[in-house]
């Protein structure tokens, strides 16, 4: 097949550095020289041992997580996660803080109920629908619930926490999973991150959590095995057979993550993506951004044509993929068009987005 | 790297056919054209739909598996069956009926009995130190308990079901992981058969569950979405973003299936080879099948050196792994010798084994 340039802002499974795919492609079926490929390979077997722990140092150091924390790699996506975090750390009596700031800090309120668990709404954005985040630090949290749940980047309404709120002793947990290592976080901060690896990390398939130690031993005995944090961290994510080609490529994207100089020099890249991008929408006088400015996402870039112009929205998904940027329509809970710039979209991927926008303002404005 | 063979009989993940590793490495940086890989793809694009419906298509027209069956693709392996099962089928009130054959059907009766439910303990291979399974149509089942469980071919023990259990009307579920595909089986007799990917239908990362249609309307309302079966068949396995490279695989490998024959033609391989196997164990005076001939798995072929010569048994794995074998060391369960010959392992490599084998008697016996 004939090589062609086509920037892919899916909101995920999304696009993975290009030096990444190509070395998976080379070892594929020959793995280091092993005869056969990674994906053939036991999980038990030596060489998969050695990726799995090397993906964790990488992940420890990209991050800066401490000897306080367990990190597994797990299955099932955050969506599982919504119902393991309360299925292991609810408490009798005691109620959920929960943050709605979007689709999935919502659906992760809702799994917590079929729980059984009593719900704190501490902020709904669903009243803003969702386009804001606001002030956080005047939100109010009772020491006296279970833990609180943030989602620190919402892929749906392109918004971002631009800081976490302070839970003061209240476990914080957060779903990461459109975010993770797009920037500098305090691990610290948090009791449990998760987040699914398909937007930053690498392909669809793995889950990472993050988690302090000691709080799994919340967790009732009428949780099956597989369902429990404990059995993941007894088992340093071997207790059953993993998706071994998924953690294959987190530790290459790991890796080329290191080789970039880590999370503040993606951190800057991200930044100064995010700008180009959202300057081009501000200064056209044609797009428009459909968030508050303080909360907009740097990773998932929401905007409409005019006042949501959806006959030109179409033409402008079309005639983008024709011209080699595919993904760009809105999530279907909110129509309009929508760029996902995680860690390895390139700059020239922007670049050429932002062309094509002038060009098609131009053009139809 | 330089090519070398090397023959992969580990217990899964596994061996996968030659033509299908070169064809996803062929594509993997741009699928079919498109400019980027399939593993960057979203999964709610029209080349990944094109992808799993295809993936189903074949394993229906593999299995041949009426309209009467729903075909999902889940996540967390076979162990997260183990749990799905009972929180969607068992009912307040009656018991489960488990026929434990090895480490794998206990293991499914543990998680039952984490859950609350009584069991109905039809077959205790425990006594036998799970060497047999004996004659199935003296099992006596309870037409009141909720179900009945049995795991088709045990890995770790090397013995499988030539005839399954007639369970009447209550509904039989198989835990299929390590003998799907391998053998003609009538699903019509089954309520739900599982099957972890990564042996005989691709790599790890994704679930295969057959289910009869309606049955997953037991399912109580306390059950997390995502552990419902309802919610995977309402959104057929895209509720939430799946593993889809290993969908994908899945897809190839059985695209790849349909062009060897089918299913009988790859069940007819697989009792050559297998008997092959077997023959060079008895034949040897040296060598000894661990478990009851009648029993004995065409997928996972266990056996020892003599009565169990834990020296000479380290050196044929060391030494036959010099040789381009691999995997051949017995489950740290049982210990001796294992080899699993899936439906990838080429005849080949039942050839080398064996000339291995008896050189390696002829040289220690």
């Amino acid at each position: 097949m004939q090589e062609k340039t086509v920037y892919n802002f899916n909101a995920g499974p999304a696009t993975l550095p290009k030096a990444v795919m190509l070395k998976a492609q080379e070892e594929f079926v020959n793995y280091r020289g092993c005869g056969y490929g990674i994906v053939e390979e036991s999980h038990r077997a030596a060489p998969f041992e050695e990726i799995i722990q090397a993906a964790e140092a990488n992940i420890r150091k990209l991050m800066g997580i401490s000897a306080d924390y367990d990190v597994l790699f797990l299955q099932g996506g955050a969506s599982l996660q919504f119902a393991m975090v309360p299925m292991n750390l609810m408490v009798p009596g005691k109620k959920i803080a929960f943050c709605d700031t979007g689709e999935w800090a919502h659906k992760a309120m809702k799994e917590a109920k079929i729980l059984g668990a009593g719900i704190n709404l501490v902020y709904d954005g669903a009243k803003e629908k969702y386009s804001c985040i606001g002030d956080v630090s005047s939100w109010q949290f009772d020491q006296n619930d279970a833990y609180a749940h943030i989602c620190s980047n919402n892929t749906i309404y392109g918004t971002a926490y631009n800081q976490y709120p302070d839970t003061g002793a209240l476990p914080l947990i957060a779903d990461m999973s459109s975010d993770i290592m797009s920037k500098v976080v305090d691990v610290n901060r948090f009791a449990l991150i998760f987040a699914g690896a398909q937007k930053n990390m690498g392909p669809s398939g793995v889950t990472l959590v993050i988690m302090r130690k000691g709080l799994a031993e919340r967790c009732p005995e009428t949780v099956p095995t597989m369902l429990r944090f404990s059995t993941h961290i007894k088992a340093q994510s071997l207790y059953n057979t993993p998706s071994t080609f998924s953690i294959y490529m987190v530790r290459l994207v790991t890796d080329w993550m290191l080789e970039q100089g880590g999370v503040p020099a993606i951190q800057k890249l991200n930044e100064t993506k995010a700008a180009k991008l959202y300057a081009a929408i501000d200064e056209s006088g044609f797009f428009r951004g459909t968030c508050a400015k303080a909360d907009r996402s740097k990773m998932n870039v929401c905007f409409r044509i005019g006042e949501g112009n959806e006959e030109l929205e179409k033409k402008f998904v079309s005639e983008s993929k024709a011209a080699g940027m595919i993904g760009l329509k809105g999530h279907r809970a909110v129509g309009g068009l929508r760029a996902s710039i995680y860690n390895a979209m390139p700059m020239a991927g922007i670049d050429a987005l932002v062309a094509f926008m002038k060009a098609f303002a131009a053009k139809n404005g």
